[in-house]
C-alpha cells in the first residue's frame, strides 16, 4: 500500500485498523529539546474521541495515549515518537450480520477491489478510527508551531443546512457541535437529534483559520501550500471538497473584484485566503471543506453483496449522525502537520 | 525549493521560468517499449499554447517540443524523457515599468518573501508558462493510460457567471472557450470580449470526467485518489477549490440522499464522484475546480512596491481575460499524471 | 530526524530506543493475500536476539513479536503491519556511572552534537536493539521473496583474523558464530572467549549470497541495485565497508581478467557479483561487509566527558565480543527489504 | 524507471543518454541569493571531460554548460536550475558492428533484461557520460558548501597496482592521473600507456577527504551519513566497493585498537573515518572506493549476442584505459550532493 506516510521532512506514518488491537502513529523529524507534556497531546485526543456528548457515537474509546519513544525527561529527543492507542471497545460481532454486504457510502467494495481481501470487521483502515493517530501527531506539530506563533482553529460552519451567521471563537469548544455561532449550534443539535431519531445523518461544512504564519511558506510548483493542504484535507475520509478564501465564489467574480489590493500595511482584502502562487502571504489562511453525511444510517438501503447478489441492509452500529464535530480536531491536526513540514522545508531552503 | 517533482513511481520534474530561455520537464518511470509519436505530445501542447484564438493571450509561443532523451526508434526506452520548449516570445522589457510593484493577485510579494529575490521579468515559476512542461508530461501519461482504456476529458462548465446547461462532449474542442454547451459557449465568448474591452477578467469552473478507471486505484491513507487529484489540481496556479461528485452540495444532504446504493450492475447513482474511501469504485470519476479570474487586468489598482510605498499600477501585458479555456488541457494533464502513477503503484502492491 | 524510513514502494519505518518501553516497525506496501505465520517472523527474531549462546551478550530480550495490524485470518491484508517488541531487560542504571562520558567508538558524542540532547541510557537509536524492527520487517519481505524463488543467506566469513577456508551452507546455523566453515568456527569461538577474558572485542567480515534473482532488477541511475544494497548495509551500525563480487580486488585487476565473459549458458565468471550497471544479471549476487570490533570493551579507555574534561572509563555492560554472529540476520533482513522493493519497482515500471 | 533523482531536500534529476542529443540535470532546492559564476561550474566540467590528456579517451565533448534556468543577475534564484550539455561527438555508427553482442563488463545484457529494449548506440544511461550532469550539479552544491567552510578533495590512491606512498594535495591536479604522489603518478602514466598498447585496461582505488564538516550531520537510522555516501558512490558506474576510515582493515582489529579515544581537543585517531553512528564527528571524513577496470578493451572476448549465439568481439571505440582520473571529479560531485543535502536536513530538524 505504502500510502500511510505523510510529510517530507516532518513525517508521520499511521498504522492500525478500527477493529484490531490498537492504532497509532510514528512521528519522525521532531525538533529535539522541546518540552512536550503528554497531557498536551491527550487534550487533543479527548476532542476527537467518541462518546463525548449526545451528538456523537456512544462507542467508548478512552484513547489514552501511550508514548513509546522519542521523549526523555519531558522533552523531545528528535528521534521518532511512536504513540499507540489501544482499541478498547471493539465489537467485531456487531458487523457479522452484514458481513457479506457492501454498505452504501462505505469503502467495503473499493477495499475489496483494491486488496482482494474482505475484512468484514468494520471499515479497517478506512475507518475514522485511523485519524486518532493523526490527531496525536498533529498535537506534536501544534506544539512546535506554538513556538512560531502560529495558531490553528477549525469549527463547524454549516451542519444539516443550518449556517453559522456569527463568528465567535470562544464558543466553539463550548458547544458539542463545535459551531462558531451559539444560536446556530442549538439548532444544529436539534437537527442531529431529529436525524438520529429518523435513522438518518447529515453533512456539513467545516472552516479552518490559521493565523501567525509568516509570508513565504509553501513550495512551488507541485507542493504549493494550498495544494498540500488540499491533499491533507481530502485524505480525511468524509471530505468531498475544499476551497480557499473566496473559493468557488471566486469563479463568479471579475479580476477587479477578486484581486486583493495592497496598501502600506499589507493586503486590504483576503479573497486569496492567505495564499498566492502557492505561498503564504502573511494574511490569515482560511479554507472550508465539504463533509459528506455519515454513511452509516439505520434506514434500509439497497446494495449488493460479495456474491453479486442484491440485498437490503440496515446498519445498526454506533455512529455519529454528523461527523463534523469530531472532524474538527482532525482538520486542525492535518493543518498542523502541513504547516510544520513547510516551515522546516523553508528552513532547509535557506540554510 | 525542491517542490518541482510530482509522482511516486511515475515521476515528473519541471524547470524553467516564463521569461528565461526555455521551460521543460523530465518524465521518469515511463513504461518501456510503448510507441509514442512526438506529434501525439505536440497535439496536447497546441491545445495549451497561447494565441490560439481571440479569447486567449496574443503572446506567441510555438511550443514545439524537443524530445532530448528517452525515445529510440519511435518507442519509449524506459529511461527519463526530457522534453524542452523554447521560450520564443520573451519580452522582459514589457515588465520594466512595474518592476518594483507587487501586482495584485500575482505571486510577486510571496515569491520575494520566500526567496528574498526580486525577479521582475514576469511571474517566473509562478507563471502559467511552467504548465507547458506538465502538458508535455501529461501527454506521455495519457498515451500509457490509453492502453488501459482510460480516457480523460475536461471542459469549461461555467465562465463569467454563464453556466453550461447541456453536456455535449463533441463540441468542447470546437469552441474557443472549451465549453460543453455550444449555446453557453457563444455567450461566454461575448462575455470575454466585453471584459477585454473593459480591461477586466473573469473566473470560471472547469469540470473533469475520467472514464474507464478500474476499481481499486488509490492508496489509503494519505495518498487517497481524491487527495492526490486535489493536490494536483490545486498545484495549478489559478485554482482555488475542488469538489468531487456531489461536492459541496453533499454538505447539505442527508445520508439517505447521498449514499450511492448498489444493485447487481453496480452503483445506481454517483454522488461519490467515482471515489469511495479514497479508492476508485469503477464509476466515472468527476470533479470540478474553481478557477479565479486572471490577476492581470489593465484597470488601475492600488498596491505596494518593494520599498513599502503605496502606488497605483496598470498592467498592460498580453493576458487571457479568462484562463479557463487554456487551463483545460493542464487539468487533463495533471489527471493523467495522477492516474498513471496510481496504476503503477497498484501494480507494485500486487506484484 | 526523518531518517527512520526505508524503501520506495515496499516501505518500513522503525521506532524505539534501546532503553525505552519497546522497539518496533511499520511495514507498508505488503502484497495482500499472502499467508504469513507469525512463527515465520519469530524464527528470524530468534536468530538475532541476545543471549543465544556463550558468544553473545547475556542481555535477555525474549523478542516475542506482537503483530498489531495488517494480518487477518492468517493472511496479509495489504495495510500497514505494525510489529512491536517489548524491551524486557532494560537496565538504564547500568549506565549511570558513565553517564557524562563519551564512550569511545560509540555514538554518544555525535548524537549529542546532532540533537543537543544527552540520553545516557545506553545508545538510544544507535543501539543494535533498533535492528530488531528491521529483522521483523525483513522476515515479511523474505516471505514475499520466497514466492519469487529468491533465497538469501549471510554468514561470518572472517572473525578476529580467522578466515573461513571452506563454504558449507549447512553448517552456518549449526555453530554459534554463524561461520561457513566448521573448523574455522571452532577457532573463532576460542578467539571470542579469549577476547572476552581480556575485556576486548574483535571485528570480522560477513558475506551475503542472494540466489534466484531474475535479471533486470535495479534502477539506474542513482538507485542502482548495488547502490541500494550498499546504503542498506552501511545503515547497520557497525558496518564500515562493502564490496561486491571481486570488490577491492577488482581495483588491482586488468579488464581482460575482470570482465565476465559470456557463453550461451550465461556468465562464465562472476567478478561482477551478479550486478552490472546497477542491474542484476541473473548470476548469484555476492557481497561482503566489514564489521568493526564491538565498541564496548571493559579495558580502561581515555575519553572526554560532556563538560569537556578528560577521563578514563571502563564499560562493564552486557556486550557481544564480536557482533558478527548477530549481524548476520540483520544483513539478510536488509537484503530482503532492498530486493522486495526492487521487484515491486520493476513491476511498476512495466505495468 | 524513476531512479534518476537523488536527494531529499537538495535534489537532482539527471537525463540523457550517451549517444542522444544532450545530457543534463535539474538541481532543485538551491539556496537562493548565492552568487554563482557559470565559470565555477564549467571548471568542474573541464576536470571530467574526455580528451584532457594522453591518458583519457580521445572522444571530444567540449561540455560547455548551458544554464537554462535558476540564475538571475549572477545569483541563484532558489528555483530549479536546469543545466544542459550538448553531445557534440556522437558516433553511433561506431557501435554498429557490435550491435547485437553483449559486451563483457558492460550493461548491455542487464539493460535489455530490464527494459526489453535494445539500444545499440553505446551504453545509454549506463554510460559515464551521464555523470556530466552530476558534476554540474555537484559544482552547485560545492559552491553552497564553500560558504560552510567545507572542502572536498578526491584523488587516485592506487592505479594498476601502483600505490601512492605520499600524500601531497598540491600535486593532484598537476598530473593527468590525479594521483596524490608525483612519483607514483609517473609510474601510473607509464602503466596506462602500456595497457593501451596492449589493448587492455586497469582498475584502481580513489580516496576522498572531506574537511570542515561540523559534527552532528547524518540521519539515523537508514539515512546515515556513511550509508548515503555509500549509495552515492556505488551509484557511479564502475565502483565495486567502498570503505570508511580503517574500513576492511577494521574487520581485523580488536576494539582496543580500533576505538578512537578522545582527549580535551577531540579524537586522537580517526579509524572511524569521521563518522560514528552514521553521524559526522567533526574529524576528517575519509573513504576509499574500488574502481573496476574499464570494461571496453580491444582484445578479443567471448560473449553472447541477443540471439543467444556465442561470438567473439573486439571493442575498438574511444575509451579510457583507466577511469580513475576522470572518476575523481564525479566522486567529489557526489560527495558534495550528499553533504549539502545533509546540512539542509539538519537545518530542517532544528528549525
Amino acid at each position: 500500500m505504502a500510502g500511510s506516510t505523510y510529510g517530507e521532512v516532518f513525517k508521520i506514518t499511521t498504522f492500525g485498523e478500527s477493529h484490531g488491537i490498537s492504532v497509532g502513529v510514528i512521528v519522525d523529524g521532531v525538533t529535539p529539546g522541546v518540552e512536550l507534556d503528554p497531557a498536551y497531546i491527550q487534550k487533543q485526543m479527548d476532542r476527537r474521541k467518541p462518546g463525548q456528548s449526545s451528538v456523537t457515537t456512544p462507542r467508548k474509546e478512552y484513547d489514552t495515549i501511550n508514548i513509546v519513544s522519542g521523549i526523555f525527561e519531558g522533552k523531545t529527543t528528535g528521534t521518532p515518537m511512536c504513540i499507540i492507542l489501544q482499541n478498547t471497545d471493539m465489537r467485531p460481532e456487531a458487523y457479522s450480520d452484514i458481513q457479506n454486504a457492501f454498505r452504501p457510502g462505505h469503502a467495503d467494495f473499493t477495499y475489496l477491489e483494491k486488496y482482494g481481501i474482505r475484512d468484514h470487521r468494520g471499515s479497517g483502515r478506512a475507518s475514522g478510527r485511523e485519524t486518532a493517530g493523526r490527531v496525536a501527531a498533529g498535537a506534536v506539530a501544534r506544539k512546535l508551531l506554538e513556538r512560531r506563533g502560529v495558531s490553528i482553529v477549525a469549527y463547524t460552519k454549516m451542519l444539516g443546512g443550518i449556517e453559522c451567521e456569527t463568528f465567535d471563537e470562544s464558543v466553539i469548544e463550548e458547544n458539542p457541535v463545535r459551531a462558531c455561532d451559539p444560536v446556530a449550534a442549538e439548532r444544529m443539535i436539534g437537527k442531529i437529534h431529529e436525524l438520529a431519531a429518523a435513522g438518518d445523518s447529515c453533512g456539513g461544512i467545516v472552516e479552518c483559520r490559521i493565523r501567525g504564519v509568516k509570508p513565504g511558506l509553501g513550495e512551488p510548483v507541485f507542493d504549493k501550500l494550498d495544494a498540500e493542504l488540499a491533499k491533507a484535507m481530502l485524505s480525511i475520509g468524509a471530505v468531498k471538497g475544499i476551497e480557499f478564501g473566496a473559493g468557488f465564489a471566486a469563479a463568479g467574480m471579475n479580476g477587479s473584484e477578486h484581486n486583493d489590493e495592497m496598501d502600506a500595511s499589507g493586503y486590504r482584502t483576503n479573497n486569496a485566503g492567505g495564499i498566492i502562487g502557492g505561498i503564504s502571504n502573511g494574511a490569515e489562511i482560511i479554507f472550508r471543506i465539504a463533509v459528506k453525511p455519515t454513511s452509516s444510517i439505520s434506514r434500509p438501503q439497497q446494495t449488493m453483496n460479495i456474491f453479486g447478489q442484491e440485498q437490503t441492509i440496515e446498519t445498526h452500529g454506533r455512529h455519529d449522525p454528523s461527523i463534523c464535530p469530531r472532524i474538527v480536531p482532525v482538520v486542525e491536526a492535518m493543518a498542523c502537520l502541513v504547516l510544520e513540514d513547510m516551515y522546516k522545508r523553508q528552513a532547509a531552503l535557506h540554510d
